[in-house]
């Protein structure tokens, strides 16, 4: 982690993109980034999105690579840890959905209250 | 994160939510916490978005947490290591952008072909 | 559409949000609220989703018109006309996408050259 | 807007491509077409999406297009029409949002309760 945070902060000096790096840019960055991982399953039934061809697994790859590295400068900018962050939403999402009230059931968390 | 990975194992698997959770279903569902994201950033100009309130940041702590369940889940049920994709992803990008072409310009690398 | 142009522009001014709304900010909140349409159907089956339960449909609206809202404004602002943009291409994804070729499939057209 | 409802149905019936445009897929697409709007959007200051070249407005407005077109197909299979959706959200917001509370701020509006 420290390692991709750090090969990411020399490319972007190296390219002086901090000044487009604000984040809010890296916000939608990430959006964007997102969402050409959406377009690879957006035809696929869920059964299909379960067992993808090799190829499409490469491109999906980079994508998922592309998120993570916005995500982390966009964590840094913010001196957020993302992988601490994830601990403890994970923590909150533990007490918003008490496994004995949603168990098997997809809906919304203010729909059990 | 491999704790996190665990964790998140442990947690969808007490309420029983591998059912709902295919790859496709998990591109979705990172989609939506991004945008959440998003949200927060929306009407801030750039300035302000590098000078959040402590409060602000506090909740897009918690997005930035949801955002890295979700993508850690995806990126195991498709066997692919986030932070290797990461940086296979930045050595590819640093081949397509190469620094004495892009620095300083944030055109996309096509507008440089 | 001219109504809804006219309606629009009475709440902006009114609220004096001109200042906020520029095309940047614009393409941002049309993100965040197509997610919120997302956020509906991320755990339904195909099938599900071709069968909505009354109330949840009222919910969809809401968010398909705030959707239609930003585009309109959007769309406005950059002086496109978003029904004839539609037109063109659909025009342009007719020629892309020759019936003959793309029948029954639903791959992307750079998999059919 | 019948037109394009009409010309839209016949596009989709050409290619046979119903059997992939559930409502669920066709969120995910309208969530990828905005993405490519976002895209354009992403590293510009709030002054450049003001002031946008001709071919990067003629780029947007295809992207226009292709939102409108997946909009309009996703409000007709849930038997919504999108203009009356808008003018009724803008009701609902009108009453969310009182401009004498909101004027020249863009806070959400759960901040002013």
């Amino acid at each position: 982690m420290k390692d991709l945070r750090d090969a990411i902060r020399v490319f972007i000096d190296q390219r002086e993109w901090e000044q487009f790096h604000s984040p809010k840019n890296l916000a939608m960055a990430l959006s964007v980034e997102v969402a050409e991982i959406v377009e690879h399953f957006q035809w696929l039934t869920e059964e299909q999105s379960r067992n993808l061809a090799p190829e499409k697994l490469a491109e999906i790859r980079e994508e998922i690579g592309d998120v993570m590295i916005y995500l982390t400068e966009l964590a840094e900018k913010l001196r957020i840890d993302p992988l601490e962050a994830a601990k403890a939403k994970l923590e909150i999402n533990s007490k918003k959905y008490p496994a004995t009230l949603v168990r098997g059931k997809a809906a919304k968390y203010t729909e059990y209250r």
